[in-house]
């Protein structure tokens, strides 16, 4: 792909957006609810995909899978008082059950923190039940005032992980905090998301946490989405929720606590940060399908051709490679090429009369559409090389974008500039003062993301907005 | 488990079912809601495997897995007449956005049809796009008047497979529905529950239908428990949401429907269906942990067992089984042995000092609790074949305690009798006729399941309510 084609289709990304996701036959939204999709087959193949990392990250480290009740009795939700100031007007209320009003209402979850808090209350009695980490994959809700976007910002996220911890100590809950970010770092570096990692300022955390961490993707058109959070609950929760345990001296007190959170917007990440004009670009490890084989006939050798194609098949297949043919009789070789690449295979290989003569297969990969001839006694290896290759280019690629993108300057004016041209990430010196950050929002009509935690630079000068002593660099951007 | 056992703990089924689900950590129903439930790490794992197996058989068979919405608008749900006097009233009901009252109200998917038909509608063009089947597996909410009961009659059914099936003539559906009974019928025969099938009569089918085959089981406690249902929906849903195609020869026709479901409660029969006085009993490609190996310690032998014990832990999980060790030191083996009886864990592998010193280990079946030694050497050979025989030997066990109460009699007197012992399946010839039917129901005090498909016998004679000639032989049971 040409720097002048990603330059066209990232230019109306919000409209490519909204196109593949149907016409890839991964998210279908003409639902009769505003907000609320349909994951198609495909879609819910690449979906299954990225959540299984997801999943053998979190079984990896000690997590265990459980599924809690969607709706939340009105009584449990206004517990923590900031947290329901936060959630009350987002949340869809059931009032209703058959005819019969109910006599306290459910809201359908927007998150689980009060879901799981009076479980947590029944299920630790002392310090040997500790540390207690659960999650979970569900759906959550949110009556949106917005605009609704497509798998961005949804009434009903159909894909939810939703992490939720419990320790005998602060410094427990803060190690935790620090496992859960290299848990995500870790996750989004395998399907190739590229990210920025800061402390959203106090006013802008999650209701209910002592401090948040955000994951931060730039999208193509240059503004960030915010792809997963860690927060550090404190004892916000335990307290509100009276969770307490014996301690190892025989004292009560009450849990730490964090919680962390993934959504569909993962998938829209790997969709968004390596698409092109053709169509989305899918890691191999999250493509349904790695390779597919695609006939190129000829008169008279059709059947050859043909033959060829399925011992490709098998021979890829019995290499653990996920393969597929497309033997559609109905289609030109040219609607197959334009239909996977619209999906996003990584790899596509050709078999035609030139190549069956030669005993070779041609390889196009899916991200630099770049074609190569291959012999079919060294298909196997090639193709693993190229799916590693392939791997690691997305990788840097999208990572050097967004490296790109992340400018340092030293006036309100060029920040205000570069974010008006949707430049990507301004970072500008902050004293750290709300009153500064929010003068420094409305000047740059933008949206602070906070105090970077991905880098151990050290700076010191003047903050961009009152000249006091500043020893914090601020991120900041339009945020979807 | 002896006979004896067997009784104690049926006669006490209900409170047995109750306790085990906690105990166990299966699920946790003390949750602020009525009839919702937590699934807990260990019975999650239960539910993975368990939904894993008819996941596989559905990909297998044409299936693609699909998410929709949860929320239908009241707008979708009335449009099939029969469907929505059914289900409005078992509905909750979403009434409000935030503060503000929503215009059209949302039910909380009680099943998906009128989720699925408007999309459907969209999707389908011609010929060529049939059959479609999908499936999920999600969430499904009724508001029960009657007792709830965990995994049996919840509120919130937290775990539902459904799927649904477009065709373009009558007979791929009727094609279908036998598909959907063979791929239910290997699901349950994997899980080892033995079930009857038959055709439930008109005032009894899924409203919207026009028949369903339904299978039920025989609970401990000698009720019956419906565990799956398939139905042949003809035009009825299609004709209501106007879901039309171009047939091959150029006509526009409806599509004809099917649709069948399985919920948690395939994992209640599981649980069931095996349990004894110690709690569950795990089929092993249900069981989370196949074998868990527990030391003996003696004294000054400690380490040397241990490491015994990890030896063969290592052996075990090379050979692909799901083995894991109970090194825990705060605990006797005894206390260890009524831990994992309790879970169900197939095989228990004790390593003792004399075992050591003769180079064994002592295997105990948790089926029938017979203990075994056996050369280390031989291992996983034997452990493998018992394996092999516990699997078959609880589908044996099970499926012929079932076929002893499955009972043909020739009056209402000796039906009501046996109903009233609770002695299972009361079969009865029937001529059919709705309100002789009816009248069973009434003198008998209990339901009639339906006609049995699950045979080839003829039968002719006269029905047990009206004496007018009967070719049909009608099951009857108490059911939940």
């Amino acid at each position: 792909m040409s720097t002048l084609e990603r330059k066209r289709w990232s230019k109306r990304y919000g409209e490519w957006f909204r196109n593949v996701l149907i016409e890839a036959g991964i998210m279908d939204y003409r639902y009769p609810i505003k907000g609320c999709g349909v994951w198609m087959p495909y879609g819910f193949k690449i979906r299954k995909n990225v959540f299984q990392i997801l999943r053998d990250l979190l079984d990896s480290t000690g997590h265990s899978e459980t599924l809690f009740p969607l709706m939340i009795p009105e009584t449990s939700l206004v517990k923590e008082s900031v947290h329901v100031k936060s959630f009350e007007e987002e949340c869809f209320w059931v009032t209703k059950g058959g005819l019969t009003p109910l006599k306290v209402k459910y809201a359908l979850r927007p998150t689980s923190e009060t879901v799981i808090a009076p479980m947590l209350k029944l299920w630790i009695r002392s310090h040997a039940d500790l540390p207690i980490r659960l999650y979970q994959i569900v759906n959550i809700f949110r009556y949106e005032t917005k605009a609704t976007r497509p798998l961005i910002r949804m009434r009903e996220v159909a894909s939810f992980k939703e992490a939720h911890t419990s320790h005998a100590t602060r410094e427990d809950a803060e190690a935790q905090v620090r496992e859960a970010v290299e848990v995500y770092k870790k996750f989004f570096n395998a399907i190739g998301v590229p990210y920025s990692i800061s402390q959203r300022p106090d006013w802008d955390k999650f209701a209910g946490a002592i401090y948040t961490l955000s994951f931060d993707m730039i999208t193509p058109d240059g503004r960030t989405l915010q792809i997963g959070t860690v927060h550090n609950l404190g004892q916000n929760f335990s307290k509100a929720f009276d969770i307490t345990f014996e301690t190892e001296k025989g004292m009560q007190g009450h849990v730490w606590q964090t919680c962390y959170g993934i959504s569909g917007r993962a998938i829209a990440a790997v969709l968004s940060v390596h698409g092109d004009d053709n169509g989305v670009v899918l890691p191999p490890n999250v493509a349904p399908i790695q390779v597919i084989v695609v006939p190129i006939p000829y008169k008279k050798k059709e059947r050859q051709i043909n033959q060829a194609c399925e011992s490709i098949g098998t021979t890829l297949l019995q290499a653990d490679l996920k393969v597929e043919l497309d033997l559609r009789a109905d289609l030109t070789p040219g609607s197959k090429f334009y239909y996977w690449e619209l999906r996003g295979i990584p790899l596509r290989i050709e078999v035609g009369p030139k190549d069956l003569e030669n005993n070779e297969a041609t390889i196009i990969r899916r991200d630099t559409l770049e074609k190569q001839t291959c012999k079919i006694n060294e298909l196997v290896e090639t193709v693993q090389k190229l799916i590693e290759k392939m791997t690691q280019d997305i990788q840097q690629r999208s990572w050097q974008w967004m490296k790109d993108r992340i400018h340092r300057v030293d006036s309100l004016e060029e920040a205000k500039q570069l974010l008006r041209k949707r430049a990507g990430i301004v970072e500008v010196l902050w004293c750290s003062h709300a009153e500064c950050g929010h003068q420094l929002e409305e000047a740059v009509d933008a949206r602070v993301l906070g105090v970077p935690t991905d880098t151990e630079e050290k700076v010191s000068g003047k903050c961009v907005v009152c000249g006091r002593r500043a020893e914090n660099v601020v991120r900041v951007a339009i945020a979807y």
